[in-house]
């Protein structure tokens, strides 16, 4: 399930078998990248459309969601190892806890970024902004934290701001 | 495990057993709130200092977090129920899909908050801006991705603005 291998100064632990909650998949990530190493480091807001498919019974969950100009998505970087507690990423050779890094190696592998929103489809939503694999598994989209409240100005539906 | 009623215009679907990716709680997050009413809606940085306590065999990945001086926190909201595709959140009454709304309630409740780094003590990380009940399950600490590169001005080990 990993495709890394351990690096100078990193250091893995022994972890037991997840015990904690268990998640839901509720779709699927369209990317144009299938290998690791085209993905880029850190999304653009330029950066390619990417497709969002949301499963059933999950699909009625999107109303309301074109109101937004972005949307934070959750996501589960399902091939990183879970063990490295210190890591030396490959850009800088330096050594740095896992909660100082936004590597995507950590003990609960989930990925957030915020994306552009570019339209809402019936079951999907198109992005831009992202930088994971394609057919990585969905966990939760949110509308963008700080347009929460108020909603994007120019939106359809957006109330006038405060 | 949920303390909540159905309001008008919302809508519960069926769901399965989750048979996703399972979760390590990776520690506790102690709040001086002991109920949801008593909860902020949302935080804010000027809020009370939470204690952000995290369980061996973790604790040597916060290294080189005190350079940040915000930390983006997810977290496990293990008294939501998880099967409403739309609500209607009591402060407006309308009606909106959950994927458009950051209430706690979603298929997968995991809370993201951007707060403010005050200090990093051996196992725990001290925050403002939290809005969640005393005693929630950590998921994950990452670095602000704002701040991911260059690193927060004035910190520690800080390189120099590209």
């Amino acid at each position: 399930m990993t495709d890394d291998d351990i690096r100078p100064g990193e250091k893995a632990v022994a972890i037991p078998i997840p015990d904690g909650p268990q998640l839901y998949v509720i779709g699927r990530i369209r990317t144009p990248w299938t290998n690791r190493k085209d993905c880029p480091r850190q999304g653009s807001p330029d950066g390619p459309e990417c497709r969002i498919e949301v499963f059933e019974p999950w699909r009625e969950a999107l109303a309301g969601l074109d109101r937004f100009s972005s949307v934070e998505v959750l996501y589960w970087l399902d091939r990183s190892r879970r063990d490295l507690v210190l890591q030396s990423p490959r850009h800088d050779g330096e050594t740095r806890g896992t909660f100082a890094l936004r590597s995507p190696v950590r003990p609960n592998p989930i990925g957030t970024v915020m994306a552009r929103l570019v339209r809402v489809e019936p079951g999907a939503v198109v992005v831009r902004g992202l930088d994971c694999l394609d057919g990585t598994p969905l966990i939760d989209l949110k509308p963008d934290r700080c347009q929460y409240s108020p909603l994007a100005p120019g939106k359809p539906g957006a109330p006038p701001a405060a």
